[in-house]
């Protein structure tokens, strides 16, 4: 069994954590012990289950980039068992600060509180509108 | 009070209803009557909140296209009074068919059942990878 977190906080802090340090035990250890958790990648089919989603994982970590990730928090919500979290996630690619760097990551994050804690259910991460004047190759409702 | 729905698939089913018949006030009955209700439209930023969502699906509505909306289910799970469905969306729009179609919609719908039953209360829509051959214009993790 998984520890659980105090608050779903906690275990966004340990998700973003593993995830700047590239950490596969770490990232597993914010998430539920599941077979119906869910992450979706930007421009990415989903990956279901504890196996699926540590795949996915270890393919971001295996490009070996150093991520830094700033995580601006725009909308919380919690009731009940279940607190959604709606953050944007500016990434930094090994030290890149220029105007190269790739607009925010638009992320849901959805954690549940099975009795014993909070942990990670849900990552779904898309892709926002790039800055006016840089070509936008996705389609929009 | 809006009526709930028996079932999230029922939930579900007037939602995409809605969303093909251009259908405002059916759109917002699918929806939980709830100031931390969630849209996020393909690379778009989140709207929040009844009035939020309302103006965000008036705004895909005014475009005026005949839309339909193929769902294909991707994954689902109900645990308590929550339920998550991933669902891949193929629009279709004024009858065009041909390859100039959008790559599917990959969709996180989620519903909560609040006592009297099931609403949607996260909508979270994204791109899926074009097909090989087609530029990617938006970053990959």
């Amino acid at each position: 069994m998984l520890n659980a977190f105090e608050t779903p906080q906690d275990a966004e802090d340990a998700f973003y954590d593993a995830f700047e340090e590239g950490n596969i035990d770490a990232m597993m250890s914010a998430w539920a012990a599941r077979d119906d958790i869910i992450c979706i990648q930007p421009i990415r089919r989903q990956a279901i289950g504890r196996q699926g989603v540590r795949e996915a994982w270890e393919e971001v970590f295996s490009a070996g980039a150093r991520i830094e990730i700033e995580v601006h928090h725009q909308h919380w919500t919690e009731s009940g068992d279940c607190a959604i979290h709606i953050v944007l996630e500016q990434l930094t690619l090994n030290g890149d600060t220029s105007n190269n760097r790739p607009p925010p990551i638009l992320a849901t994050n959805l954690y549940r509180n099975y009795g014993d804690g909070w942990l990670l259910v849900l990552h779904h991460a898309s892709p926002t509108p790039p800055p006016p004047g840089r070509v936008q190759g996705m389609p929009q409702r």
